[in-house]
């Protein structure tokens, strides 16, 4: 079986697993007080510059819930998106850790609008409802669509002239960056994002995934929080060896180009299928369309993914920095076959 | 610097770097639902018998939270001793996530006692106060001391007989087992425990810890609270690769066996050195001790490990898998040099 | 100023007063183990039958937070209509205190549908997301008007075949109860809802609301539950005197009886007057209209009510069992002279 | 049967019902915007000064909850005694509402002690342990017993000097003035107290406590986790109209006098009987003392009071404002026979 089922079905890339084979060996100090974090640490000051504060913990989950909590007393509330991570496949746990409400908010294309946050942020502030706080916003989104950097702004405009934070959901950070051509600081603190989610594991590491402030004023809390949050693995070094050969020279940057490209390829394969249709625009490393109940059988056969919608039968087909090509050349041979 | 501060300043054994490595190509399902993560299953069904669930989370923290969390309600209560890591460092974990009250009782040589628990267990019970549902170990414990299969036996009789369950908070369970010269299930299932975290970390392990439960009660429960609790990583694989790795052919019982040897060999260091007291039982891979103020101040020069005492001058000092006779060596030498 | 506000801007009636005085003298033991308090209880079994559980507390939050709480682990999920009080009016207490989503689906005119809850209830159970648990729905809803028994029983018959509770929201129920000219099993027990919040408060008492459950299943865990949720009070016997008052010979059925007409004679102004459009059917004590926003300017001069939606002039005019003939009258005779 | 239980078996003061009555007619906004509410504020402040912010709560456990948790975040700890009622008696509510830890420190008397203190307070910060934030001391304590003013402000100093704020559960507060023969602010403001619990139930009323802050520094904060706690009542007029009545002129000193001067007659009753040790010193409105176990059992026929302690047959005696002298005289006569 072939998997174009999710990014995180693949393994780990080879130059990281040489990076925690090389942090094994000698002691240091736990919980991240250790050199290895601490050059990591440094690697995302030199992306992002010095007014940054970056923490790292195991999960996606961990990296939205914690980071958010910092920011927010429980009466305050985080405006998200209809097809949100956090709101659909987090079990809610934003909810049973922060105390807040996580308000669900109309999206297109997998993306938050202002139109959207309106009535939430404009009502007028009554205790007798949780007062918005946090829009949060995920680049690449759920759909595998990628926010623009003016999209972007326009949000960080809106929020901030409401008095919200911005928080940005990168689990797929590296496939956005892939796709909009940029660095990261573009499209995140320059584009006016307060703290963002940067994710590892999606796109070729074992484990961990950073939470990111464009700021020094959560050091305090977050420590403690991540802490409470069961998040401050003792052996921290495995986490910061791998960002370092993540980040140190763009190991992230060829695994997301990689993946982007495989889905542009499975987009290729299906766009003149007869009965097919793609639904969102292929941005990043995913595609998503609506296929022939027939097709999507057969394609089952041999390959996994996910049926998004049964209602209309629209599926998943993502790829990842291990997905070759010759994986996707079977699986355009396939669709020409059922064709 | 030599550490003899802690096990977790340790790295990772290189057969585990090996099995991470093995585990990092090809594709499989993502949490959990992975071949590695079955045959790691089967291991510990191996150990412990077929009747029993285990699942995986990444720090000693969140197992001793979640498992809890999975067979209690927030208004049943935690019996726990006075220098329980979850009452002293765990930043209030146990309490944040399980919403429980977790109650202090006085322990010896860091031993709970039928004595301290029944004030708490033979209350009458009463909608006021929380009632008690689950009194928790700790093997080893905080002061390195072991638990004799009589003395757990002692605690779960008792619990059992008055409708409570019993966790073992294992961190350094392999520590134990060595300790006693038995296996696993010896001191945890066949004495009356009903769940416990089985560690890795400590003992050689880059990440993971187990959460088993003997029984299938907790299957359904356990399974989300694991995901709300975020703790399902996607790439559960290298966790069930380095317990694989951990447990196939006695990994763990070479690093326990050696670490608690290099324990005994600090205790022969220092028993006859003057002004020297060591203040628990040897029992496993620490030894407690007082040392004259001017000797710590010594050996903090060399020799990086914890005042625990400051009022006593107590310290602490931890051998790991990964401790050398040269350092103890070196250890021995210093002592004696001072003395 | 006449208050057309809420029903909650009206003191209590006198029989309650009378009823609080004369429990207070003479000692009873406290937090509800009193004689007033078990007449109360046995009142609502005459209303309801042995086989329920009857509990108070002191808020309508209190009531729908801690009824939802002791029926659901945090995992789990709560339906909710999108204008549901526990939504919009409730600060996120019910995703505090229970940890649990609370999942949004649109209503029509206050009211769920199956339709609206098919896609949370049929997707595959999953533990990436919340399972649900508990539909609930308002009787009177948050629009006044009122579901019927077939209604109810559409939902509670597709909320069971799917393995789901069925709570009702019943702060206005005596209004509900005489809008449909039904005794209060018709429409709760008989109709398959499995427990309820049981409103005192808006229908003429000082304070109280009761949790009614049809079984005895939660008896064990709400006790511990009330006591956490910090609504036992001490002196109970004065929740139940007053909700004898109410219930042992037809007050509540006066007082909402009362309050419902007023509400007609408010539509009755209000129906023929230019520019005005009553927009909800007036099932009970509130009428819904959008009003020129010159008549809401005029009427705001002397009359006290809310703007529901600022977008459409839609405003909220809701009387009480306080509410005078006279008051409704001078509310016409003001329409009348702004027309 | 007597009463000597509790001072909350009592019913409430004639005047208290009055209050209520008279607040029952006319109509005035919901959720404490009141003329009823805001003459109670204002009462408030000609007792403590301008500077306070106070808050109606229904419950002593929400009174406690709710204002430590509008100081604090979940990683900080607040310590209290080894009898406090938020340790002993509160169903674990202050953990699962704040989500914080409550450090259990030993007592004298009731007391907190800075040297038992000292230990939590002056331990290195490290984000591995909750980080202590809140003491929180009780006057009257649960044994009875009052803080001089020299005990607060040596407690209050100590605090004040390590960055902590103190919080006095004052659910007796009113037993303590009388006692001391204080107005309120000597022992409380003007003793360095940050924050308050106000009972008002215990002393006479039906329901009702209030929280007051030294400081207008929680106010945006109170108002939110008041409702999300779900202690917003609506009808908060009936709160505002019993503390009224209450403070105006001096029924709280007429009704504490009168208790603490019951106490005074029950230890009179027993001092030199045989067998019987007063084990506290008699402040306030109880008795402690060890009774010979047959005399418990004679005395159990016509009074009702609690065993303290089961061990030591420690008892607890309590009076009321509602106590009457000649409840008193039968219980001296009782024990008179008895000895």
């Amino acid at each position: 079986m072939i998997s174009l089922a999710s990014d995180n079905y693949a393994g780990a890339h080879p130059e990281i697993i040489a990076a925690a084979g090389a942090a094994a060996a000698g002691t240091g100090s736990a919980y991240g007080d250790d050199p290895w974090t601490a050059i990591a640490e440094q690697r995302f000051k030199k992306i992002f510059g010095d007014d940054i504060s970056v923490f790292f913990v195991m999960t996606g989950t961990a990296a939205n819930v914690l980071s958010i909590d910092a920011v927010t007393r429980p009466f305050e509330s985080v405006l998200i998106s209809d097809c949100a991570h956090m709101h659909m496949d987090e079990c809610g746990a934003p909810e049973r850790f922060t105390g807040s409400k996580f308000i669900v908010v109309p999206s297109e294309n997998g993306k938050l609008t202002v139109e959207g946050l309106r009535p939430w942020v404009e009502q007028e502030a009554d205790y007798h409802r949780s007062r918005p706080k946090v829009v949060s916003i995920t680049q690449t989104t759920e759909y595998a669509t990628v926010y623009s950097v003016e999209e972007i702004k326009t949000i960080t405009d809106y929020a901030h002239r409401h008095g919200l934070l911005v928080h940005m959901d990168g689990s797929r950070i590296s496939n956005a960056a892939a796709a909009l051509g940029l660095d990261f600081p573009a499209f995140t603190k320059d584009a006016g994002v307060d703290f963002l989610s940067f994710g590892g594991t999606k796109n070729g590491m074992m484990f961990g995934e950073a939470v990111v402030y464009f700021s020094h004023d959560y050091d305090d809390v977050f420590q403690y929080t991540r802490k409470q949050g069961m998040q401050l693995v003792s052996k921290m070094r495995f986490v910061g060896a791998q960002f370092e050969a993540f980040l140190k020279d763009g190991l992230w940057k060829r695994n997301a180009t990689h993946a982007n490209a495989m889905a542009q390829k499975i987009a290729e394969a299906l766009k003149d299928a007869p009965g097919v249709t793609i639904t969102q625009p292929v941005d990043a490393n995913a595609v998503f369309a609506i296929l022939p109940e027939k097709m999507i059988e057969e394609l089952h056969k041999k390959f996994h993914f996910y049926v998004w919608d049964n209602q209309t039968n629209e599926v998943r087909l993502m790829a990842s920095f291990a997905t070759t090509d010759e994986e996707i050349q079977a699986f355009a041979e396939a669709v020409k076959a059922i064709g």
